[in-house]
């Protein structure tokens, strides 16, 4: 039935000669490994999930990664059961080269077992190494070839093709075995890097990886593919760069095979290295250990509770001489094992991946979301995040996991950049397996006490003395009323007034002075202190009445390249001098001059004649509450800061307590620690959340000073300040807050921060963020720290145009990587306090590589603010185009002036 | 100076005959190992401070663990800096012995060293091994000795002792080797142990281990003392019961020094290792590792980002005749710095114990706390927690850390037992690494949908079909309350009456109906749903008005052994059959049958009644919110399951939505997933909060009818329920909660699940319960789940007796290692659902163990309820009594009946 000894032919190519040879099975290859200007066929950082892919890792070196590797191809490109199958082996990391080459054992063992094996169908198989330090390619090309490298790297592409034949005229399997960076030490990769000057940055080595799976899944023409990805060393061994590869790889989240140790102390390897790759978000499918009659897979099965299986190979013959065909035999049953149960794990990942939309859509309940209005196939599928960005899974042609960087700092919480992620990963479990949650009150425990003092030393310096711990914003609002109101009531002798039982005094109700456009929260206290609104309606929250006397703030914004002041109408009588009013740049706003200006002294007067109405009217001032600079969910506004400062001394002369509510503002959102310092004045009281753990669970943070606090001190114990949450000052998001704190404001850490260690450096390119506010379709801009917002104009009384405009923008944005929620027509982005420079580059330089493409002419779309945006054959609207110019201009100045250029050249006319 | 060669005597005993010459060293102290009924010199539990203890373990095997610890005696011993001094080398586990023995090692090493090396003082050393597994003992035994074998293990007793003599009339130092446990086959304790029949359970290595310490610091008379507790293998090596050691050990939480490795692949092991430490809670203080050429210790470092040194210790010899006497030599310097690295950080961590009281008492604002009542010295250090246990900072004559039992369960919400914590830590790291947080609306990420799926099929089972999340219960209320609003009023037609302005029409607000006693939280919105309070005051919360019609509810409460109904006054003049309102069983109290009685009749008329009054007067009822079956806050009030039943029914009837507060009562804490189904009765909406994420971070869920969701689905998203935390559905609470709700139902996990997997076993005695409630102190007992509240009698107006009652209670439980929050004069106790019955038997013989010293006759305090109870040799309160008594029987049935007969016995007569 099958030919009793395959042909087998070989053929082995050296550098340049093996386009020509590669043609068929896929594009040059190293010529994509570096030239990475080239157009991609798919957006970078996609994975496809078209096929299995996993990655391979061990416990330990030596422990058998390659085998399993080998013995996983076997299973799949051998066997009757699946023909004609591609199968791709990578090895992005190969030290010991060329005397190690595991790609090239993959190879050759595949090519004998072939051979040996009776196989339906023939087997083209292939072993290509793409890059080689200048040592390693040495070995193997004739002097003086391998002079010709670049970035310390040489493109060897030396490739080694075998056919064993299979049954007469039956289509060939392909096993396509690829070594992507390799060094000639036998040590790790980033001493071998180091030493042979042939660094890789990791970067590259994900664009290498990621490449090299698209390329495969675009040329499997129907075959079924699977493929793996074998690391070096151990989990946590260094890659090229010294980045640990379980954090090199991170982005792309592979599933993972661990292949344990089953030696003498290697249940605790096995353990250890599972531990690594679960704390950094790893699925672990399987563990496979070799067999040492110790039989480690006990202890390992109890510890995994069956989430894991744990498979047992045969002992490795330890004679070097031998062939491992016999062994290969041996195990066969052992692999094919493994390989149903990735199959299986795939398949079940893959129909969870189609149906958790479905499935979300039948049992959650969102917040601020008309179930009506989400369409089908509107439900975004997040499968992890990294730093900034968030991993979707989109069906395209083909399912793929691709990446969306997170503009909209999921709800404005969000700090971590890969690096801090990881960090706080570990610590959560550290904090979860030391503390859980334990009792607070009269306890004190390590984590609660650091982020009491670093509060206190940080965005309470100053000012505040005590911190009060509770779940969210909208708790530590309601917090700090109470604060405010008793601080207010033991301060002002009415106290019994309001205390009496009689019907007229308690008319006049304490009450808070807020500004119009604020927001602080969705509990009713927090709602009750701030100006009715949409949210706010008898048929959202029938308690709701609006507890304050609500100013209509004036507001700072950038348009035709000129700071403008908009006063409210109640101070739009005063004839002011336009010097008052309008500034050339921002940080002339903030400066503490303008109180001696006439602005301040008419500021003055109508807050003062606002604070002297009728009590029996409008109830008793009682606190003052403000989002210091910015009001976030109003919609990005800019309040001015000289109208804030005067609001807040006129309060404290009356002996209102101020309270500053930080929770949007605070921890650097506005490129300073705390708001409160843009104003020059501190509160009596502040609230902290959402940024305060850098974003990972919630806990907020009421502040005060002794002062509020002593009105407090009583004999009684009903006298205390009796609000609590059963997480008060939980463990872990005390942990959160303190290694966050301490990340954003250390220069070691954190790359943004300046020299004097106060700001954040600019992270918006003033220029551009000038010309974006001449546009004629922008109404106006605010930049400041990591948010940059605009207003686009919304002219006219089309009242159905915001909600339409904005999902096909959102729509458009997450096509082109970029996850962002509009507020109506006021469109923001916002990174996090540390978002690496690097980060930038790439968002640069995707956006540069995509306006190459754009050959559009220019043309008005429906209304005057359409404009072209190329994205692939597409044509978008203007203000895509215009975010995406602003993403090119993301974090760092001087990096825009390129894109700008692009934009402004005859090949793309932004219309700026 | 010092005597060229030192004089060396060396004395080596075996069994039986060492007593003696151990007597000036310490106890005999196999006799305490394996009687462990023998009187504690402390209270078990406790790790003294009062010298640094270090927990030596290694990435791996064979990487120098021993020749660490050896290095570290001879920088303490050998030096001239510090004289005279103690080393303690423990080594709990040893396998393959006697061949194998580190303590051996480190004996012999350090006298060899003494007597190279110029000391100061004598050196007297010696080597015990405790216990031997029978083979292990057989070894070194004459024939036919090691028969007499206790649970497997052997009393071996081999003492070895050498003295090496240093300056004429100096004060000797001390070196104490020991191992406490060992066998004979070199391969992981667990297999040795099973295959030698000798296992030996956790507790016993712990208790032994403690007892060494305890002990070793008794005897240390002023010396500077130090001591190393050395592990086997690497940090996740089963120990003999098999449990990973690093888990075995985790409930002394010792600090630790990690021994890496140095070799190919060893960055990875040695962070691998780390990092498994660190998801158990362990600080790990240095790292070291030999030099193998490969400078591992810079990609450590960067690893570690300076928190954690790594020092490199010189290549040891490989030749096994080297007696290493020259590598120490060269090793010394490197072992100064980790012992003063070592030192160090022990004064740090004493330092911090003791100045975190004064600070926190500086810095903290505690919720529900007078701060003018917190005592000096009243607060407690919480170092970490270990499933039910919290381990505190004591300064008792030393200062120790102590464990206290969690019996508040901190407020309520604490599920996990050890080894969940364990595994949540885990989880914790990994939803941290995989997803951070995301934002929510309209996307779907795994932990959300399958937390949001296992509540429908869990506790929303056959009513609910959509999950809210929020963050913990008072938002979830708020949310609750929006929702009920809306449904109510879209199924009322005078909806249109209350969204009018005219100000008669809004006069006729929406309102709760409630059931006085209740409490749903501290926000604004959840305090108005409840009766007026102590926390609802004007001085609380100025802007509380009460919105709700609130009812006086029957309670149930066992008193004199019969279960009795108490009616509120507005029904105390219907006359009852006494079957009616007693009952001789609790089972009774919730039949369905009831439902046929007079008593329902009765409370359907009162109810009707009360629901008819005129809105225009009372308002509207727009909801019914209560707390199936036991009020928490309101004093762990059980309400008649019937009147609520009939509250719910006729609510239903017109068209009311029914709100279940399971904030507290959720997840098995009454014994029952969802307290619901103790009232055969479905809500419309359900909150859930405190347990749901087994007590480890702030989650709510507010769960609705797919009636009360439709209500919301409008053309516009202004009618869509616009209310949402910036965590909303957290990837870490949602995660959490997923495996615990999973966890604590599953018969696997949690052995207190009964064969029909919806019940908890009962955790209470009853018949103990039965007579405690006729004890004339006791007004009335409650056993439910995993609760049992008592309520002791406060007669006459004596304001001032509560508080101090409550706070002299409250130190002596916690002395006796109980932590507990009284609610007034109502004492209860609180496990986890699947608290083991080990903790059980552990409390049970700890109480046993007291009552034996209770030696004093029977008197009476200055008030009725007082009673002697024996703690050392002070006497307390009865209620103490009661009180351990009680914690004697906690969980489990039949356990308690030995304790209280000794109770019942002359010796101590509890007055029941």
């Amino acid at each position: 039935m099958f030919p009793l000894s395959s042909l087998i032919r070989c053929h082995r190519h050296s550098h340049s000669r093996h386009y020509l040879l590669l043609h068929r099975l896929l594009k040059p290859f190293s010529s994509i490994a570096t030239h990475p200007q080239a157009p991609p066929s798919s957006p970078l950082g996609d994975v496809p999930l078209s096929f299995p892919t996993y990655l391979i890792c061990s416990s330990n070196t030596s422990v058998g990664k390659t085998l399993v590797s080998a013995g996983l191809a076997a299973s799949f490109l051998l066997s009757s059961d699946f023909h004609p199958n591609k199968f791709l082996y990578l090895k992005p990391v190969q030290t010991g080269f060329p005397s190690d080459s595991d790609s090239r054992f993959v190879f050759s063992k595949l090519s004998s077992l072939a051979s040996r094996r009776k196989i339906a169908c023939s087997l083209l198989a292939s072993d290509e190494v793409l890059q080689a330090s200048r040592s390693a390619a040495a070995v193997t090309l004739p002097a003086g070839l391998a002079e010709d490298c670049k970035f310390g790297m040489f493109d060897l592409g030396s490739y080694t093709e075998c056919r064993v034949l299979g049954e007469e005229g039956s289509a060939a399997s392909e096993l396509i075995c690829r070594t992507m960076f390799a060094w000639k030490e036998a040590v790790s990769p980033h001493l071998a890097a180091e030493r042979e000057n042939g660094v890789v940055e990791d970067s590259t080595v994900l664009e290498v990886l990621q490449r090299c799976l698209l390329e495969a899944g675009l040329a499997k023409q129907n075959m079924n593919m699977f493929s793996v990805v074998e690391t070096a060393g151990g989990v946590a061994s260094p890659g090229p760069s010294g980045t640990l590869q379980c954090d090199l790889y991170r982005p792309l989240r592979l599933p993972a095979i661990l292949v344990g140790d089953g030696r003498l102390g290697g249940i605790s390897g096995t353990i250890s290295a599972y531990e690594s790759l679960k704390v950094r978000g790893y699925d672990v499918v399987a563990v496979v250990i070799e067999d040492h009659g110790l039989v480690n897979e006990v202890p390992l099965s109890s510890y995994f509770r069956k989430r894991v299986p744990v498979l047992v190979l045969p002992s490795i013959p330890q004679d070097p001489s031998n062939d491992l065909m016999e062994w290969f035999d041996d195990a066969c049953v052992v692999f094919d094992s493994l390989f149903k149960i990735m199959l299986s794990a795939y398949s079940e990942r893959i129909r969870r991946l189609h149906d958790m939309p479905k499935k979300a859509g039948n049992v959650i309940w969102w917040p601020f979301t008309q179930h009506k209005l989400v369409p089908e196939g509107g439900v975004t599928v997040i499968d992890s995040r990294c730093g900034e960005n968030f991993a979707v899974f989109k069906v395209r042609n083909n399912e793929v996991i691709t990446q969306q960087f997170d503009a909209c700092a999921s709800w404005w919480t969000q700090g971590p950049d890969a690096t801090l992620q990881t960090e706080l990963a570990r610590d959560m479990g550290y904090a979860a397996a030391r503390f859980g949650h334990v009792m607070f009150p009269e306890n004190v425990y390590e984590p609660a006490l650091e982020c009491a003092e670093l509060l206190l030393e940080g965005v309470g310096k100053g000012w505040a003395s005590r911190t009060y711990f509770s779940d969210n914003g909208s708790t530590a609002i309601e917090i700090a009323l109470k604060m405010a109101f008793r601080k207010f009531s033991s301060d002002d002798g009415s106290l019994s007034n309001f205390l009496s039982d009689d019907s007229t005094q308690r008319r006049a109700q304490l009450m808070v002075l807020a500004l119009n456009g604020s927001y602080h929260g969705d509990t009713l206290g927090a709602m009750e202190a701030q100006a009715p609104s949409a949210y706010t309606g008898f048929l959202q929250q029938p308690w709701y009445t609006g507890r304050g006397l609500f100013l209509d703030p004036p507001t700072v914004f950038l348009c035709n390249n000129i700071w403008n002041i908009s006063l409210p109408e109640g101070l739009l009588s005063h004839s002011l001098n336009s010097d008052e009013i309008t500034f050339s740049s921002r940080s002339e706003v903030f400066e503490l001059s303008r109180d001696k200006s006439n602005l301040a002294e008419i500021y003055s007067s109508h807050i003062s004649n606002a604070l002297t109405q009728n009590p029996e009217s409008v109830g008793i001032i009682g606190a003052l509450i403000l989002e210091p600079v910015i009001q976030g969910a109003g919609g990005m506004l800019m309040v001015d800061p000289l109208f804030q400062r005067v609001l807040v001394n006129e309060c404290r002369n009356r002996k209102i307590p101020i309270i500053f509510d930080e929770v949007f503002t605070g921890f650097w959102r506005l490129g300073i620690e705390s708001a409160a310092e843009l104003l020059y004045c501190v509160p009596d009281i502040a609230c902290f959340a959402k940024l305060m753990t850098g974003g990972i669970v919630p806990l907020a943070a009421t502040l005060a000073t002794s002062a509020v606090f002593d009105s407090f001190l009583e004999d009684s114990k009903l006298k205390a300040l009796l609000h609590g949450h059963s997480y008060s000052a939980h463990a872990m998001g005390c942990t959160a807050a303190a290694k966050s704190i301490k990340w954003f404001k250390d220069p070691q850490t954190n790359g943004n921060i300046t020299s004097e260690g106060k700001l954040l450096k600019e992270l918006w390119d003033e220029k551009l963020v000038s010309q974006i506010s001449s546009h004629p379709a922008v109404q106006r801009v605010v930049a400041l720290g990591t948010l940059c917002a605009l207003e686009l104009r919304a002219e006219g009384s089309n009242a159905g145009y915001g909600s339409m405009y904005a999902s096909s923008l959102l729509k458009k944005l997450r096509e082109d990587g970029i996850y962002t929620r509009p507020l109506g027509n006021v469109i923001y982005f916002m990174c996090g306090p540390c978002t690496s420079p690097e980060i930038c580059r790439q968002h640069e330089s995707d956006v540069a590589e995509r306006s190459q493409l754009a050959k559009y002419p220019r043309t008005y779309g429906p209304d005057s603010t359409a404009l072209i945006w190329p994205s692939g054959n597409e044509v978008g609207i203007l203000s895509l185009g215009l975010l995406l110019y602003l993403a090119s201009v993301f974090f760092r100045r001087g990096i825009g002036d390129l894109v700008f250029q692009e934009f402004q050249s005859e090949r793309f006319d932004l219309g700026i």
